[in-house]
């Protein structure tokens, strides 16, 4: 079934030194390197190799301290993503660069201008993808007590982007002209304010960085909750998102594809790639010993440090070998609601204790785990992407660099010969990549925006 | 004179594609290349092969559109410096990274988590260029009318270093363990919070990225009026600022270095950088026919505009062949008021027409212009040098990349051949290079910050 022609996205997203919460413990894992270069460079390298569509980095703004054994146990260190991707665009050529900047601690002028530059200097490959952020520790690192409302984040989230698309177009694809003969290095009627005025920001413009190579890089969001849908489906060109089950994964697929059209959209202008953790084995045997491992390598304090800040929760206080306790209604969680409830629902369908509930989340973080060999990988993939579940996956290796190395080597050469994914680059921007269309620029259609006098 | 083994510092201040206004009008700059990689690439591997100790972008937050003829006659688009940065750590080894980055429009998160990967992802080489800002059309793309006042800028950034400062040390430099056996990445005990509570800012820590391999990047600094040269004196390492004649440039040099003491710190942990603009020839009379070649390709109408933005006072009404007319009092000019000063001074001095003072200030923009051959140039930087007016410059090629070529090709031997200048990095990171002691933190001095519960 499906269109021959039809082949899957696929990002690498990294957590460093892998996905895996206790990745930093597995003996071929790169902890030692999880702030330097040559790793990165090794891990883009290897990204390319295996045709990525894009490299994607998660991110936050605070050290995950809800407990000491966190600080401890894990890794809390991270680089500045675009900072990371700045410096992997000079090592690449094609893959594509997505960085995780949150709206709800940024202003949009510094956002569209790092986007952009990044777009320009890395040929056309940047993508940004927007989040709200989550937790009051971020809060308190920019002068505020409590992270804000899940409502007021999305609104703000909202108009900042509207904002950065704005800033983009205020320059018109032909504005520089560069005559060293007539002294024209751009042409003023095609350079504009925006002068945007909204509830949350007042930005006058233009940008001080031409329209970017791909008109806008990519836009890319996470939120699985209504208004990360609706958020997403009227602003979002790719969704990253977390799904269990072949029917969440559909029933998600099928209501964001149809919430497209509201927003005068059409299906193909939004790829969905659910996040899933690989353990491959050459055999099933060697890929249960590697799930087992890396199982036993977690410490319990810093199981239950994960599980509880992944449901925003705190957990320390019960017997890690007794049920969850009674959790609170999800209209009082803030921030990762879609989470939350993805993992109640598992752990209450699978009957599991707080410790096996940590051991089997612990690795995907609430993403689906498979695991087996490189054909039984390539199954489950296909099945999800052939079955209206998905328009490609992120990738999330447990260790790295083995763990991306593993699934370039054995994986991607099964999906090729299955026709399921490209055997080389046919283009050089994320979008060709991606299958997305150079957008137009909003401020041509809106009259409204004003021209420099 | 001087001590034998004093060697100048140097760094390659870039602006692009040229340091003169009408540098992309010249035939051998790389105009079509502003916002391209490959040129960026080009000039730090040449500033690598030229041994200089940095590199430095200069920044802003606004497209200069004080005048129509600005965006249509100059280059007013420019990447972000750190993204810049980023992607030219990749290819470089040894020379240091400057970026600009204002305290007026940023949050100190931001900036010492972005400086610390740097560092950390380029070996040792990050430095950071502080600045207040300096014009209204920047503060109108960040939610406000209008420019802060001088004094209230400079408060504000006085805290803002501060608080970096402490967030590059919230981990200690031994803080990172990572015991694969004992399960233990990092010891809890040696990292942080901040909880810094001013007048400004109110962050928590600790920082997710653990203290940068200089424990501080490099901080520069640029104010040259009282209240920058309070700041500097309190807090840079480097000091890049402008003089036109040795005397001046003598007189600021004791200031500084006096001031020191007041704050405990010894003369050799300020480095006193002025900017120079070179226009180099193999003989005077080339010297001279490029010199004459940029100031007759300045174009009229923007070479006005130059010149009321460095005066922050509109030109543009006054004839063009007749003297500067009356000016306001500088304690009524908010931004640049050193520059303001030096502009007027000059423009008395020689009895300049706005023609000439602009024709004069279109390459140096009020540094010193230094012109002729290879010696002449070095004779000209050493008699700063020598006679207490300079601990190294901030070269500021006309044209690129050949300006910067020129430089490295002839000039550099020239100071090498007098002992003047390195003809080998000695060391790795960007400290080593200009002789700065790797600070320790300032949060073991201070017992009152916390620890994490």
């Amino acid at each position: 079934m499906g269109d021959n022609k039809r082949e899957m996205k696929l990002g690498a997203f990294f957590m460093i030194p892998g996905h895996h919460v206790a990745s930093w413990r597995h003996p071929e894992s790169a902890a030692e390197q999880v702030q330097q270069f040559d790793l990165y460079k090794r891990l883009a390298e290897t990204a390319e190799k295996g045709k990525f569509d894009m490299i994607f980095f998660a991110d936050g703004y605070a050290v995950n301290d809800h407990h000491e054994s966190t600080i401890e146990q894990t890794v809390t260190v991270r680089p500045d993503p675009l900072t990371l991707l700045s410096a992997i665009s000079a090592v690449t050529n094609k893959v594509g660069l997505t960085a995780t900047v949150s709206t709800t601690y940024n202003e949009p002028f510094h956002v569209a201008r790092k986007f952009a530059s990044l777009d320009h200097l890395s040929g056309g490959r940047a993508a940004w993808n927007v989040v709200t952020s989550s937790r009051d520790a971020e809060a308190q690192n920019f002068n505020k007590s409590k992270h804000p409302e899940h409502e007021s984040r999305y609104e703000r989230a909202e108009e900042f982007v509207d904002v950065v698309r704005k800033l983009w177009d205020s320059w018109e694809d032909d504005a520089l002209q560069i005559n060293r003969t007539t002294g024209r290095f751009a042409d003023p009627s095609k350079v504009h304010e925006v002068n945007h005025k909204g509830k949350f920001f007042s930005v006058r413009g233009p940008l001080n960085v031409s329209r970017p190579i791909q008109g806008h890089p990519v836009i890319i969001q996470a939120g699985s909750s209504e208004a990360g849908r609706e958020l997403a489906a009227k602003t979002a060109e790719v969704i990253f998102t977390a799904w269990q089950t072949l029917e969440e994964a559909q029933a998600f697929y099928q209501d964001i594809k149809t919430r497209l059209v509201k927003y005068g959209r059409s299906k193909d202008e939004l790829k969905i790639m659910p996040g899933v953790f690989p353990i491959i084995g050459r055999t099933e045997e060697e890929a249960s010993n590697k799930q087992q491992l890396l199982r036993e390598l977690i410490p319990e304090k810093s199981g239950v440090a994960l599980l509880s800040a992944l449901i925003s929760f705190d957990l320390s206080a019960f017997p890690v070998d007794g049920p969850l306790p009674d959790l609170p209604n999800i209209k009082n969680i803030n921030g990762g609601k879609s989470r939350f409830k993805l993992l109640k629902d598992l752990a209450e369908r699978e009957q599991l204790t707080i410790r096996q509930l940590y051991q089997q989340i612990a690795g995907a973080r609430g993403h689906r785990e498979i695991k087996g060999t490189p054909v039984q990988i390539a199954d489950q993939l296909q099945e999800w992407f052939e079955n209206g579940a998905a328009d490609g996956f992120n990738i999330m290796p447990p260790y790295l660099p083995g763990g991306l190395e593993d699934f370039v080597e054995l994986v991607i050469p099964e999906l090729q010969k299955r026709g399921l994914f490209r055997k080389e680059y046919t283009g050089n921007t994320l979008r060709e990549h991606l299958g997305l269309n150079r957008p137009t620029s909003t401020l041509l259609v809106n009259t409204k925006v004003g021209k420099l006098s």
